[in-house]
């Protein structure tokens, strides 16, 4: 996994880009644009008056406002970096600034909902074409962005059929120059594949953690202690931000739902299988998931060295 | 987490060490007991010829030998290093070459099971003093291993009371002298503990894995390209030895099946609050568990670096 950018660009991909929150994403996606010009003016917007100072004081952007409908003034790509429940109230306060032929993106981890939040809002004229960026990382806020994060990650945009196509080019280029693969799909097939690749992993996640943290038998030290035998891996993202995630599970209700239900009836069956001894059962399944591994791997998704190449000698 | 190993010791703790099984983790002992000088002479047995073959090569072992009865002659320490379920075997087989006065350990990662298989076929004036390194990579066999494995790492010893209290000492000398923190607990204990931190989240990854694989509405290559967004961090523990695992489950059932019944009632909970929208609960929930990763870090468990600090730029 090199995890280098190109050159900046000669011409920027846009005169002005908007980025509404500043949190991990946002500032990894303005830290981005500035190293590679793809903008000549990047302007950061957050209704959070701390993340406003440290915006400045980083000195990430070229302006920092609070005003939504001020901060898109004048902006040709807008994008919303804010929890996915908040999308609806920001495009509303934000819809008297934007100009004609303005493109409005998001980075949600949901689609579907995100596009009914957001479209009544655009005038007439204001593109709109969702995205999301699988990347992240446990951390939140202004100081955990930085400007690889996007590299050799996917970005999924979920443009309607009758959208803009050159929005939906300018979209895909700008992702593209910060070095992710772009697919485009449907909001629905987005929200689908989202709710196994990450929101019930995350929900499993946070439950695993939750559950040993109420143990009676077992301390919470205890469990610190011995999370080197698996436990900590599902730490990580049970670490991420809960406003975020609470809203990604509020908002993909029914794909969540659907793929817990698919999860729990395969648990009832391993279950079976270690109450009944029945150990080919379970060799199967042991086996056929080294294969998924290789394939994340071999597609560059993940690092080849042991424990994600958490440092170690010898 | 600074992965160093101390300086070789003058003498060594044992005369004759006798590692049976290879893998990752036999393996990791004899780099780390032969780099730190803990025995003068280390003898390396396992069944498999290819095994064998591969630790002649590596040059990690004194003597190497497929005969178990051989291998242990004149060991003053045994250290069975191979899947649960083979415990009783490899004791039966080993019986006719230990010394009286020897002892016995084991790495295993089910405490009760493995006494009650080793026991009953080692002779009187023989200690056995069962142990559980809490360490391990998603890698297998003679190549996985490293010296510095177990270095910052919990070492559980579970020796009954009667247990001669010296042998307790050296296996504890033993595991020190590797780095790691060594606690003492019942074996009944351990296996209720290590259910939560270890057995049920492999379980639950290896689980997860099959899931996504087995979808009709979802692609293995959509799995694997959108992966980063929570689901490859499952994938690594899923990627874990089919034997070992097997093994795990088949004989800790009581306490994984007991442990995967309170994971089963708060998933039900949280799906439920999902369903009815009730955002505060999962808001809790998600803040808590931040606590929990915030312990392992102090506790230095795990990386503190975002995304277990994977190699990245920027």
């Amino acid at each position: 996994m090199p995890e280098r950018l190109g050159p900046p660009l000669k011409e920027p991909l846009f005169e002005r880009v908007a980025i509404i929150g500043l949190g991990l994403i946002g500032s990894s996606i303005i830290r981005a644009a500035r190293q590679l010009n793809l903008a000549r003016d990047l302007v950061a917007v957050d209704a959070n008056e701390a993340v406003l100072a440290r915006v400045r004081e980083l000195k990430i952007a070229d302006e920092v406002t609070a005003d939504a409908a001020v901060g898109v003034r004048d902006a040709d790509l807008v994008i919303l970096c804010v929890p996915v429940g908040a999308c609806g109230v920001v495009a509303r306060a934000m819809r008297g600034g934007l100009k004609a032929g303005a493109i409005v993106s998001d980075v949600g981890s949901v689609k579907a909902s995100v596009m009914a939040q957001v479209e009544p809002h655009l005038p007439d004229g204001v593109h709109f074409v969702p995205a999301h960026p699988v990347a992240g990382t446990e951390h939140s806020g202004p100081d955990a962005g930085f400007s690889t994060l996007f590299h050799n990650r996917w970005c999924i945009l979920t443009p309607r059929e009758e959208t803009d196509e050159a929005a939906t080019g300018r979209v895909r280029a700008f992702w593209e120059a910060m070095g992710s693969n772009v697919e485009v799909m449907s909001a629905q097939h987005h929200d689908l594949v989202l709710a196994i690749t990450s929101h019930v992993p995350h929900l499993i996640a946070y439950n695993i953690v939750g559950t040993a943290a109420d143990l009676e038998t077992v301390t919470q030290s205890e469990v610190i202690k011995f999370s080197a035998g698996g436990f900590r891996d599902f730490t990580r993202i049970a670490a991420s931000d809960p406003t975020m995630w609470r809203d990604v599970f509020l908002h993909n209700k029914e794909a969540v739902l659907e793929m817990l239900g698919r999860l729990n009836e395969d648990i009832a069956l391993l279950a079976r299988a270690i109450r009944w001894g029945e150990g080919d059962k379970l060799f199967d399944l042991f086996t056929r998931t080294r294969a998924i591994r290789r394939g994340i791997i071999s597609e560059g998704q993940d690092a080849a060295e042991p424990d994600f190449g958490r440092r170690r000698q010898g």
